[in-house]
């Protein structure tokens, strides 16, 4: 797998802009396995230096809360991607500006967008050593696993696989065009503790009950076939359990329904939850809104996103700067 | 529900012909949910008598193990729909001839065929009062799950999900050519065995193993990307429970796998096991060969049937006769 000294040694440029999308993960039915990739973005200005030089500027969304010295994720995930490529060598430092607007651990995929980020733009400077599903086995190594860095690669709507230790990721673009609402509570929610709270083992029938409509769901948004959304999202295997970590939620689900959305779900281990409509039904604002007022109910203050699907992943956005 | 009198008056034809296809549940990790339509037929010539006499002729598979008095399951779905379709009263009796291909307890659908093929063809003589999702319903209600008779009657791959009491099914027909090679063991195996060996309640890991496959399968199915269906057939929530009553199945996987097959997977309950190739790949005989050897070698023998999906479920093949 190690790439030793495969870079293009004829490096343009040594300063990259990528941009990376937010990303929600545990999508209803789909549990550890099927992610999608909205429409906010982090932004990150790459100079890959020679010298053991780091040089971290953040501003956006958890600026503060964010270490600026080796601990840094985008700088760790720089330092994997070169020692992969081959060139930990050649360099060894870096100037990282970030400029971020995924909200941090609030299941937006904040830290899987800072993995990606920084792989996909040392990448690029080093002339693409790596390929995109290298590029994804690497970011799964990193983060531990796929569900929020496949769709932060690769756009779309992802189904990922885990078959002996390599992960596979099948990616697609809806037919029907949806708007994804979501509310951003002002709490966060470690994805250690939602991991706490869910059972080591399920009822078969629950089982049963999520792969259908987990099938149904990559059916009938690949089809476009929308009568089937329906019950398409309902989760009986991680939401239920989770509950008791995001007042409120039965009822946030329940409002978002009943102005409108095709369905509701979790974002990622939350706390955001994410309801889905369709572009062409209009109804985004009222379901911001029913959701917003659901959630203050339970005294829970949320700030509403209205987003749509992101269909291209992580791109560069221009070379020398 | 009741559809009292709804059928046409205006009866054109006493006598229809219908045909069924033999249909394979449980697709890999699709337990309880995922289903195909396969082209091996039993046909059903239908005339419904306003007496309450009942002449049933039976010929092909399983001809010697059909009853043929009024526990015939042909007939009790045609009483069923009569019923439900405010016929009950206007016939009381029929003359049921039937043509059966598919083997009987073998995991291929046999009874979802019967009772597919009985109300599908009385509900032709009638003018159709029942639409397509109220047969599903009702053929739902009569076999007790929808596994077999969605497929049947819809053809195709199906996706359904039962949704407070209420069935939905979603079909499409997969983009890529698929062959499906079934080899038939000599022995029955009945489905309340196979379901006694099963657990109630599996790993949470094992869940999500099957929702990735699941939701891939579709996936790939509907896009035709053949590189994503390499492990979407794989399945650890009812396979491996179920492998002590097949003897030699992990073998013939192996064997399938081994001569080309994109997958294999136990056909509904077994005991038949069915393996997956593209067409164009004309592998077909050779699966067939290696998995009736790997069988034979723990002593089994088995018929082979090499068939293609069955795109249009049940039909009406003429009217009077």
């Amino acid at each position: 797998m190690e790439k030793s000294s495969q870079y293009s040694k004829d490096i343009q440029s040594h300063t990259i802009r990528v941009r990376v999308p937010g990303t929600s993960a545990n999508c209803g039915p789909g549990f550890d396995c099927i992610g999608l990739a909205c429409t906010i973005y982090n932004d990150l200005q790459l100079t890959l230096l020679r010298e053991p030089k780091l040089i971290i500027e953040t501003t956006g969304e958890g600026a503060s809360n964010i270490p600026l010295d080796d601990r840094n994720i985008v700088w760790r995930s720089i330092s994997m991607l070169l020692e992969r490529a081959g060139a930990a060598d050649e360099f060894k430092g870096a100037i990282i500006r970030m400029e971020n607007h995924i909200p941090l651990s609030r299941g937006l995929g904040s830290s899987a967008a800072a993995i990606v980020a920084g792989i996909k733009a040392a990448n690029a400077i080093l002339g693409n050593p790596l390929n995109r599903n290298e590029l994804l086995r690497l970011a799964t190594d990193i983060e531990g696993h796929p569900d929020n860095v496949a769709p932060a690669l690769f756009g779309g709507v992802t189904v990922s696989v885990v078959n002996k230790g390599q992960v596979q990721t099948f990616s697609f673009v809806p037919k029907m065009k949806l708007k994804l609402i979501v509310a951003v509570p002002d709490f966060p929610l470690s994805t250690r503790m939602a991991r706490q709270v869910l059972p080591k083992d399920v009822p078969m029938k629950d089982a049963i009950f999520n792969i259908g409509r987990a099938s149904m769901l990559i059916g009938a948004l690949i089809k476009g076939k929308e009568r089937f959304l329906q019950n398409a999202f309902d989760d009986v295997l991680h939401q239920p359990y989770r509950a008791e970590l995001i007042p409120g939620m039965a009822d946030v689900f329940q409002a978002a329904k009943d102005a409108g959305a095709l369905g509701v779900a979790m974002s990622g281990a939350g706390p955001c939850l994410i309801a889905f409509t369709l572009e062409r039904s209009h109804l985004e604002n009222e379901v911001a809104a029913s959701m917003a007022q659901a959630f203050l109910n339970h005294d829970v203050k949320t700030k509403s996103l209205i987003l749509a699907l992101d269909i291209r992943g992580a791109v560069v956005l221009n070379g020398e700067q």
